[in-house]
């Protein structure tokens, strides 16, 4: 789901779920989390649609006709790996203006295939028409993570319980930082290209699924901020963010030294990372012992709690929860 | 797939088969038909999208927002009937204005939820997001029809034969002269109904999957003319449509009459009629008998004959072949 803040989004979830609240028992998961999970009585499909629409999710000069088929994909790519679960196929519903060129159109389709062939993702089909500006709905399928009892996972967001650690994958923020640096026109090519180019985190969410019993994941679209509040609101528990455990990668401390930003600003703040967060009992090392041997060299950082009560709390180094309306985050707030 | 003949989607549409084209096990069925089947190891699961954009396939003056939301469902789920397959779940990308007014999203998820009971296809999940204009994509996953053998049955566009006979259901042409009346003005709330309420044709297609061996069918989008060259192409065949065999409603007659069309003018050429168009060797008297004793009160009219060679072609009332150039469709043509 792409941010809507000012449009009232989730107050209209909150709606659409109640207008379409059904028990259906063909939805084994319905409106609300990252994917649907549908039975057609053989076990079940996985399911996720997102559009990114030019002017709003994206500008033309900033990024290229290839990089944003793949993308397109990507972000949707991301949400079935956040059910821990594995690429299936895509259908594309995209619209352009009859002015776009041959050759932005070929590069699109380009950039879809690699993401395509790099997420084993195969394009099943879709619908090609006018519209006054690009617009792109994809929509992709996926198949749930099998535990070895044979039985599905379907990993919700819902499933977040006390006690448990929280994590993230990756490097939440350099995405963040490189929005910021188109914005302003400053040439840092690596940070763009990881918002240009995310990395859904499909291997690692099967992986997830399969050695957490308990696990309760999301893909941070929005920021650790925001999705962590969404995970704690879903699941009725409180969590709790510890500012000195977040990860900062050194190109995003150069980054955001060189402009005076605090990092942990596009960190919590960022959006667009479509790495995953995720609550668990099991431990840091047996987590990261797991990555290793699966050769998985994403880095798996703890950085908080689940806790009971409501709500999600930023923590200074010496364990105070800090009022978070006092920090100021002029670059990344929407 | 909507129409952009003057975008060269046919063209596009190519490019991207080629493209993509892969020996993909999961794509029983990849792209180029009214949707695809994909096999995740449990048997095929039918998916399609379509969408519809303010400005290109709709008109806010033109067309409610309840009906929008139940005519979006209708035009996926009608890919879905053409397939002989049954309506799973659906997923909805609704892209909207900052200015759009609450109760037209209210109607707008109404009309939706209308569509989704009437034709049993429950709302899975899917993302609200701004554009410039409305721009809705929907999903819709279905289950293929099942033979007395057990086995599911995956209709395409590609299997019409020489010597089958070629069928249109229902009321084809009275959704176009709709539109016609919406251009001009014309007070006609039934025919502007059909245009704005399409009944796709799910239990007409899943009984035709089950008592048609040779069954090849898609659904009448573009208009009879249009889409049986899309039979005929992909069929390798040729196709000729006996002009006096078209059915002509006492309405659509009406209409045409006083604004002196030609009413096989919308019949051929009008679009979105959302009727099936099919071929099979099955005389009509069998598979009317078998509507009838299903219930289903749709008229089912042979219309024409899958030929060997190339093509389509119209027949006057003697059988010759009429030079399709010479009449002026100055209505219907696009």
């Amino acid at each position: 789901m792409h941010r809507l803040c000012d449009f009232g989004e989730q107050d209209w979830l909150k709606r659409v779920r109640r207008w379409f609240a059904s028990a259906d028992r063909r939805l084994v998961l319905g409106i609300g989390d990252d994917a649907a999970a549908i039975d057609a009585g053989r076990g079940p499909v996985i399911a996720t649609t997102d559009a990114l629409i030019e002017g709003v999710h994206f500008r033309r000069d900033w990024i290229g006709a290839r990089d944003l088929g793949r993308k397109t994909l990507a972000v949707n790519v991301s949400d079935i790996a956040a059910m821990g679960a594995r690429p299936l196929a895509a259908l594309l519903a995209l619209s352009v203006p009859p002015s776009a060129s041959a050759s932005d159109l070929r590069d699109f389709f380009l950039g879809l295939r690699d993401g395509a062939r790099r997420w084993d993702c195969p394009l099943a089909g879709g619908d090609l028409t006018r519209a006054p500006q690009w617009s792109i709905a994809i929509t992709v399928l996926g198949v749930p993570s099998v535990r070895r009892s044979g039985r599905p996972v379907i990993v919700k967001r819902s499933t977040a319980r006390p006690g448990q650690f929280l994590y993230v994958t990756g490097k939440p923020g350099e995405s963040g930082a490189g929005l910021v640096a188109l914005h302003r026109g400053i040439a840092s090519p690596a940070l763009v290209a990881r918002h240009n180019r995310p990395e859904p985190r499909v291997r690692e969410g099967e992986l997830l699924a399969r050695i957490c019993p308990d696990l309760a994941m999301l893909d941070v679209s929005d920021g650790i901020w925001c999705d962590s509040g969404r995970v704690a609101e879903a699941s009725n528990c409180a969590i709790e963010i510890e500012s000195a455990s977040l990860p900062v990668s050194r190109a995003l401390a150069a980054f955001c030294n060189s402009l005076s930003i605090d990092p942990l600003d596009p960190v919590l703040f960022g959006g667009e990372d479509y790495e995953l967060l995720f609550a668990t009992a099991v431990a840091p090392a047996k987590i990261q012992q797991a990555f290793r041997r699966h050769g998985l060299k994403t880095a798996i950082t703890p950085i908080g709690r689940v806790k009971s009560g409501r709500g999600r709390y930023l923590l200074d180094p010496s364990g105070r929860r800090i009022n978070i309306a006092d920090r100021t985050f002029q670059h990344f707030t929407r």
